[in-house]
């Protein structure tokens, strides 16, 4: 596989946080070439369940060859184990802890490595921050176009975390919202797939009506909640100029539930 | 018109957000050398007015061929169209909403055409997201050195929106704060030009003294306000060591006024 | 010295900030193949010695030849100097105020020049935002290779901040809280080499216990505090799963003091 020399970075540490820019000096130091991306350093902290959509989501985008790493690592310092994996022509560098089960749930892993060869890592690692002194390192290594083989032995498996799934019955299909996103857009588990073959009429989340399926934002006034398919292929539930997060109370977590009834 | 590779964006996504990510994602995987710098994604939620200053602003800093993205698109999924334009050696692709304003109402605009051709995007346009499915594609093909008469037919002419101006009247010169920057300080628009051939006697905020015009923040102790020239050439209204923006209460209205006596 | 060709960025400007991006234009407008770097924009406003700590801590991971800018600069448009300095490989451009004190106080400064040499500057230089239009410009021309004496005289000696220092006393090391990382981890002054040849029995901060040294995070639960070496190799101390800041009333002042008794 042909490295592109990208590199991209998914952390919770915070936008702008100084650590950071201190994994891009320690890319840097390896690959001085690097192109370096920023996917998103605003996780919810220590939440792999978000990390891990919010980098399926956003390193499709990618071309062939990229390499991305993803940082949210409650288990630092534990023997939790690295990894780095090839799927569909891009690379991952990750704590083993379930933060690439959106992507791999779906998609051919070809290669599945443990992250132990020392030598392509900072000579001091810290107890605390191996996205700086492991991860970062090795993933500058491949994006150069190192031996994916050189990174350590082979693996079975990964790690992988249940995801809320979807639920037909009766002609209500269920579904979840997954995360707010930074503009307060609910997005949830269903997919055009899902909804295929179905007639809508009703959408509703909590119980609370969000009539049928928009086009774009200007069908609606502002202040208005409407569910329309988001970029990423998602049902999205927004509110016209506003943000629909704060609307149903801040929260979204997984009992909210939406029905589209055909 | 040399291309120099570079590509900015301005977006109303708010800091660090994936959406951003994928822009690039998208810009790269047309361009893969592109140089992509952030212009800022604070623009205030779907405030064209905003935008429009925040761009004419932050593009002026950058080399001749510079290729700016902006995204402020409030109207993404209706008939909007979206625009290219060649402006002074430097090249924008935006939606054709007023976003443009201010960078043209004083510079020529040398080319200005719609952007229509989908051989350029990528290959499934979402209703939703335009920078990355759209302009960002179009953005890369250009920063490639692609040839600007590919994009789509000539335009006549591009949405504009108007922009509070200034009135000279009996000694007094009125203008009105534009925004606030990010440390509270209040942007006018108010000009070295408007000001020329002027002895300032006093300046005032909605009433309020702020004494004349100082040449460095220094001049002033902790906790005055102030008014000096910002770096862009244009009045500011600060306070030393503190918020503005605050001290106003919070409001940037077009209502606040401000008059300096000759 | 080799230029890498790497240029960084530190400021007060806040996260996502168009000043940053006026910033970036201006260093490309002389280097158009600088790669840059945000190392944080986060530094608290105006705050030199936080500013100070930041440099020193992220600047370490870059490889020799990058060339370090740092905008905290209260007294822009004064007269104070801008200086540029070469301290182990790494160069640095930055106003004389301290914001070098701490990188430079365990460091050989083998070159300190006054940044006085107007030829390298933008044409017009503003009097409120010599960032873009000295510093980046300077920073731009050192990383592209440029002659290090052309900057401008040679300085006997820069500005230095005191900070505080580690005192041992009758089986007591103490230190202070430097600042709170952007995930509300308390930095200490503490080094390994301050600990080195004394067994650990007990760490307070402010008089509240936090126990013994800890490897990792996973060896307390959530919710519990603990006291472990950052990735900086600082003391350092935290809430599992929290935010320590907070714990500590959101306070992180000098007064702040941590016993360490062997």
């Amino acid at each position: 596989m042909a490295a592109s020399g990208i590199i991209t970075l998914l952390t919770d540490f915070g936008a702008d946080s100084p650590y950071v820019a201190e994994m891009k000096g320690a890319i840097l130091s390896v690959f001085r070439r690097a192109t370096i991306i920023d996917l998103t350093h605003s996780v919810a902290p220590q939440n792999i369940r978000h990390g891990a959509y919010l980098l399926d989501r956003t390193y499709r985008s990618f071309p062939y060859g990229a390499v991305h790493v993803g940082v949210v690592d409650p288990g630092v310092g534990s023997q939790r184990k690295i990894i780095a994996a090839e799927i569909e022509g891009q690379m991952f560098v990750l704590p083993d802890n379930g933060l690439l089960s959106v992507v791999a749930a779906s998609r051919k892993t070809s290669q599945l490595r443990e992250v132990a060869n020392p030598r392509l890592w900072r000579s001091n690692v810290s107890a605390t921050f191996h996205g700086r002194d492991v991860m970062g390192p090795v993933a500058a290594y491949l994006a150069a176009g190192g031996d994916f083989a050189e990174v350590g032995p082979t693996l079975g498996a990964m790690t992988r975390l249940d995801f809320p799934t979807v639920s037909h019955s009766d002609g209500t299909i269920r579904g979840e919202v997954l995360y707010a996103d930074s503009l307060g857009n609910l997005v949830t588990n269903l997919t055009k797939g899902d909804l295929a073959d179905h007639a809508i009429s009703s959408i509703s989340i909590d119980e609370r009506d969000v009539g049928s399926l928009a086009s774009t934002y200007s069908e609606r006034s502002i202040g208005s909640s409407i569910a329309l398919w988001g970029s990423s292929g998602q049902l999205e539930i927004s509110i016209v100029g506003g943000n629909a997060a704060t609307w149903m109370g801040g929260g979204f977590a997984g009992r909210i539930t939406i029905e589209v009834k055909s």
